[in-house]
């Protein structure tokens, strides 16, 4: 069992460099440049063994997902990736978990050019927090108050697969691998971010559930939205594996999927498009933003569809 | 029970503004204004219930030292504190727990000036992580690496303090109050830090015990360290209750004090007590900056004194 310290160590020989790091792991905190003209975002989020994560999952995606739902967050801020801080409590690390974790956690963060630069290590129950920094250009931050009515609503991916995973996990039966890697290594979607920060005017990544987080965009905006449920993108393996009913109530109320929800101007549909291509992730439309101050999910027939439950919410569930 | 997002609400509504936090709490993640010619600081550390604080702790204590531990490795690197984000794991959290817990929390960061401006809550065991951001001149930030043979060593204030209360709960005789406080709610040193920054060549708070503490500079600046034992200042609370046999325990491996230690040129000292009289924090020459690797810590007769272990370390305790 590493010590503190060696612990720290074994972090810091493996977390990569960057020109803006003035100094990295090893002191009281770490020292970084912002370049002028750019604002910091500054994203946290935490996972708890069996509350964001089963209690089986590889050390390695736990690694992987800690770092993603952060990356998310920046890239639903139309933000770049730069640094990034790790506090990882665990009960007894064996240095081949750890050494796990990380090689998760550093893949992520090799992919998108982020440097982690601090943190600490603790004793105590699972529990993974990151703080996850980047930058935009002053002013040009994708915000979730931004929606206008007449906008185009979107998404990116499929939503709906990690909650399928999840479902297809606490019934005990057949599991679909693809969809099960969609709950453990979300892909934040940082390039399609980066390059709808000039086209969207608004957007959120979809962590607690299409519908609820849909919810927080109207109430920053002060507008409405309509979706019409047979717009929503399904994944061929969600399709497979789940009858329409069950899907619709996955898609809508599915956490976890980290895909990014937006709205914006109808004349940039074509844009969007260009976008999709460019960084290769799809992108639907699924709805529209309307004056009021509620999501409502529609049947083609243009009847009012209410899920079970909106979404997920820590303490409520 | 409060849900998650009426939660981020009553901590939203009680969080302080300031001018260059761009957007707070309420989106993916926050967006800051760095002004042109400061770096960046950044620290994080996370408190675990039964770890880091005992099980019986008042939420207010809990919501102070969680900013406090933060602020003092601010306070350790010469920066100005600026923004904080919280993650907040609990268990069941009452409303009334959380209310605490932001009195002693915001109660510090009003102190400070420090804006809370995201985070998450969870669901878990109770743990506090906490991101602090603080700002230096560039390139004039506090290090580990800086210390010079022949440097003064110095600490603030009286270290054992926090040790002695931990020592008297865990033997459940009688306990003293100003200990305990000192163990609940410790004063990070950050105008002393500030005020540091243009005089000392490194500086370390003292969280993990003094000896150890100093063995990290010492690493960090290739050099060694001389502790005069003699010189250690002993709090009147710290000398009332315990023998000079084990008051040198606690003084020299006791953790969580968050006094800072750092070394200046002998030309600096009577700067120094300008400075120490300025913030109104004692400082206290306690050894000096040698050639070799080691912190060595001396009788008043020159012999070498090894104590029972060189500080608290997580995982090897």
């Amino acid at each position: 069992m590493p010590a503190e310290f060696s612990l720290i160590d074994a972090i810091a020989r493996r977390a990569a460099a960057r020109d803006d790091v003035v100094l990295g792991i090893g002191d009281d905190a770490a020292i970084l440049a912002v370049p002028a003209g750019r604002q910091l975002v500054v994203a946290m989020d935490t996972l708890n063994a069996g509350v964001h994560f089963p209690e089986d999952t590889a050390a390695a995606d736990i690694g992987w997902k800690a770092l993603a739902v952060n990356l998310s967050d920046l890239a639903a801020m139309g933000a770049q990736p730069a640094w990034c801080t790790l506090s990882l409590s665990l009960p007894e690390p064996g240095a081949g978990w750890v050494d796990g974790f990380l090689d998760g956690f550093l893949t992520l963060a090799a992919l998108h050019g982020v440097a982690l630069v601090g943190g600490d290590t603790t004793r105590g129950p699972l529990s993974v927090c990151v703080t996850a920094h980047g930058l935009v250009e002053a002013g040009r931050a994708l915000r979730r108050d931004g929606a206008c009515v007449g906008d185009d609503l979107w998404v990116t991916g499929a939503p709906g697969d990690a909650a399928g995973a999840l479902a297809q996990w606490r019934a005990g039966g057949e599991r679909d691998a693809a969809l099960r890697a969609r709950l453990d290594r979300p892909t934040p979607r940082v390039e399609a971010g980066l390059a709808l920060a000039a086209v969207a005017h608004a957007a959120i990544d979809v962590s607690d559930g299409l519908l609820a987080d849909l919810g927080h965009v109207c109430a920053a905006s002060g507008m409405g939205m309509e979706v019409e449920l047979d717009a929503l993108p399904a994944s061929p393996m969600l399709a497979a594996a789940f009858d329409p009913g069950q899907r619709r109530v996955l898609q809508c109320t599915g956490g976890d999927d980290y895909e990014l929800c937006f709205t914006a101007a109808r004349e940039q549909r074509e844009g969007i498009a260009v976008i999709a291509e460019a960084v290769g992730v799809a992108m639907t439309r699924i709805g529209r933003v309307v004056p009021g101050d509620a999501v409502v999910a529609l049947e083609c027939d243009g009847r009012r569809w209410d899920p079970p439950r909106r979404g997920f919410e820590h303490f409520a569930d």
